[in-house]
């Protein structure tokens, strides 16, 4: 009944996660509202997507550069190292004050989705710290049952070649910390987060 | 910080009504994990959107064909013209065993916005009423306050019209019930909601 062309642009949107039919119907509608260039600025920013864009063969993350335009700042500071899952991640740590270095993992140790340590950057970190002057890892993976798995790993890991006498002793490695998000409620909050907020808890200044 | 192609599409992505600059990163960032084929299957689709689209002359649906298929198609009952705001309530309506005709008015009668009665698809359907064989007009606009005034408005004129004998004095004016949505639960429903229901209130068959 629809045009071929709207019925194309709704099974497109409803590809999108997130996105159930109508939320697509509506989304194609609103895009017939906008003018012809709105469309085709829209419609090139999506077929020029890939266009240019490299994996940084230090971090990882996605770049137009390589290697990466974070890698490559002499600002930085290359002793700390954040280790994330994903290029999305380093978006909302680039907004906080954060001064070091990032390692994109690609993903987190998931067992039942057959995704193990090997095929993760878990390696490629590993030889990064074995190799950099680097005083702080930091493991900002998700607070989720994989990302603390995944973290724990590292850590682990880590420890080993510690013992072996490839990695600094003195090397820290540290955990993002886990509690009351700002401006939440305290009341509101399920007890596993009440808990580490209580574990973790600091000297109030 | 981001690739230029990347903010791009974020910026591209949050212009989407109910899509935040978080859910834009999120979207983008999944379509950089779908493969070329599929980006640029989405891409052209966006192009090519408004590629031979009309309005209807009768019904002012978009339509590829002149006039649209519903208004072509000589198994709808013509004596019954169902009354909408937007093209996408065809959609939700062509779901139902309805098998009338449309009139889409192209907004609703909004003072605060700006739009009176002259600049909505009003006195077309007037116009509709009057030179055709129609025997039901329903008007289905939103259950909203500028829903409800556009169909009282639609109404009394229809009445003027009746009165000075250019509409049959037999045609039925009527309006989509509006009460408790099927699945819905009667303690949460609002007051306006409960009231209506009890008002348009069946027999029990």
């Amino acid at each position: 009944m629809l045009p071929k062309s709207i019925q194309n642009l709704i099974d497109e949107f409803s590809k999108l996660p997130g996105v159930g039919s109508k939320t697509a119907a509506r989304l194609t509608f609103y895009m017939l509202s906008r003018s012809d260039d709105d469309i085709r600025t829209f419609g090139e920013s999506i077929l020029n997507l890939k266009n240019n864009l490299k994996t940084c063969s230090i971090c990882y993350n996605i770049s137009e550069i390589e290697p990466c335009l974070i890698c490559s700042d002499i600002k930085k500071d290359k002793s700390l190292l954040c280790v994330v899952e994903e290029p999305l991640d380093i978006i909302a740590l680039s907004k906080t004050n954060f001064t070091g270095l990032y390692h994109v993992l690609g993903g987190v140790i998931s067992p039942i989705d057959g995704i193990g340590p090997n095929e993760i950057r878990i390696k490629e970190l590993l030889n990064r710290v074995c190799q950099n002057e680097i005083k702080e890892v930091i493991l900002a993976t998700d607070p989720s049952l994989e990302g603390e798995a995944t973290a724990s790993y590292i850590a682990s890991e880590i420890e080993k070649l510690q013992k072996q006498g490839k990695i600094k002793k003195d090397l820290k490695i540290t955990r993002i910390a886990r509690g009351l998000p700002v401006g939440g409620d305290l009341e509101y909050a399920d007890e596993v987060t009440l808990s580490r907020a209580l574990e973790g808890r600091g000297n109030y200044k």
